[in-house]
């Protein structure tokens, strides 16, 4: 049995796109409605018919809905959810795919005090953005992470689980506290970092930007199509997931003052046995699916 | 007319061994010869007819070449240019390809007083080691540096570019001190950083190894694999270009402190300014052919 039959999703980027484009595939007798509060994205959404309708209000998307998806910037969702309460069906599921996970069950709690509220983060993206960007398999072998709130309702918390698989994903339950904390290491700073490492490159003044975009294959070019994420969608992250990040950054700091020291003073040796640690990281992130074994993550090289 | 009839490549590893076969589908009738410090490597050279020979001394490899090309790290060049000195024919040209060329030029000069000398560097390669791990295309389209010299010969210069461009680079001359500086921040600066974070996240206690597996798709896996460089070489690089790298650290670490502010305080148009210059740089990149413009490097979505 499907575990929605009636979905609405609110934002129609990258995620909500391929959300759609999943639940397409996935589970086709689906009915599925849109919106998004860019009137250029519910053309496009309209043109390519990405969903069964695409409402002109986010009242209008959900009024039938048995799902509800937030697939907006973090910063957006309490607003978003506070729009559409009015038309809310008393027994929809309310979920999102936001990538922190206390500061938006806060806000979404706040805008719907009633609701039966599930929010989930499926770990998956690419740098692209928009409503064309999407792609069914974007989910396939990825993590979902459900954060139940606690008074989600177990037999929701399962529905949206299966929901999940069904779009090709592994399911994990955790606290939304933790969430934020995991995901502050594993997504947060490295985008914090690549966008810093971009900004830093372009504006030396004796490399120009020329250069360092001509020499860029050295490594520096893995760093750009990171810094090349949805600027909306981080700037929120980074305000909503604050405490977190910060710390992050002060430990990566930390480390960072003591391998220059380490490059300072000589010492080969601390640098080649953290060299050789960091090896093994990525061997368990490629025997683990989580990237692909082939070298340079598969470039086509000609 | 081929630039070389005669190429003994000295370290058998992912770029020695790319050359060998770049050589082989280019120039098919160059003699290749090939020499590897490590008997295992040599072992493999050998089952796999990488060259034509596999000499057993530095010396026996470079007896009857015309060019004489160190592909090891940048710590070895000077032993292993002294090594071969007695052997190296009086009209040889010697050149490397390594990451670092201001010191490599000091140290393959004081090692070959007399010796003609144009170093390069091919801004190209993999998170792979070996001579298993080279392929003949990992050149193509990249960019190779040729630092000639205050003495190195323009002809000798122009047989090294031309060398290049057959195995499909484009060639740019440019100063050792220059090159030093801007490979600072396209690859030595971001490998660092790839390593520090990758350390930093493998060291936290509350969020397991484990989790910071199973989520690295959020961004920290395109970490890892910078992260899974060879570390013997990395480490020589940091050594060896140590003034650059710990400027560029100066600079990025302010930029860091800077956003890390920003964040604090809730500057959030200070973040998605930056985040909208930064998508700009990528966006050259792939223009200019340095990278994919596929989403996620091109990365098999199942």
């Amino acid at each position: 049995m499907l575990p929605f039959a009636r979905v609405a999703i609110v934002g129609l980027g990258l995620i909500g796109s391929s959300i759609a484009r999943g639940v397409r595939a996935a589970m086709p007798t689906v009915r599925l409605t849109g919106y998004d509060a860019d009137l250029d994205v519910r053309a496009t959404a309209e043109r390519i018919e990405l969903v069964d309708d695409v409402a002109d209000t986010p009242g209008a998307a959900v009024i039938d809905a048995d799902l509800v998806i937030f697939c907006i910037p973090v910063g957006a969702m309490g607003a978003a959810a506070a729009e559409l309460a009015h038309d809310l069906p008393a027994d929809a599921i309310v979920s999102d795919v936001g990538s922190c996970k206390a500061e938006v069950a806060r806000a979404l709690r706040e805008a719907l005090p009633a609701a039966t509220i599930v929010p989930a983060h499926p770990v998956a993206g690419t740098e692209q953005s928009g409503p064309e960007a999407g792609f069914a398999s974007l989910f396939h072998h990825r993590w979902c992470i459900v954060t139940p709130l606690a008074d989600s309702p177990g037999a929701a918390v399962e529905r949206v689980a299966e929901f999940w698989r069904r779009l090709g994903a592994q399911v994990e339950l955790m606290a939304p506290e933790h969430h934020d904390r995991v995901l502050a290491v594993t997504s947060h700073l490295p985008h914090l970092i690549a966008y810093t490492i971009v900004g830093t490159a372009s504006d030396l003044e004796e490399v120009t930007r020329s250069e360092v975009i001509k020499y860029s294959a050295g490594g520096f070019r893995d760093f750009t199509r990171i810094a090349a994420s949805d600027p909306t969608m981080w700037r929120d992250v980074f305000l909503t997931n604050r405490e977190a990040v910060l710390e992050m950054l002060q430990r990566f700091s930390e480390d960072l003052s003591h391998l220059s020291r380490a490059i300072r003073w000589g010492k080969g040796d601390e640098l080649f046995d953290l060299f050789t640690r960091t090896r093994a990281v990525r061997r368990s992130i490629v025997e683990q699916g989580q990237d692909s074994a082939a070298a340079d993550f598969g470039r086509a090289h000609d």
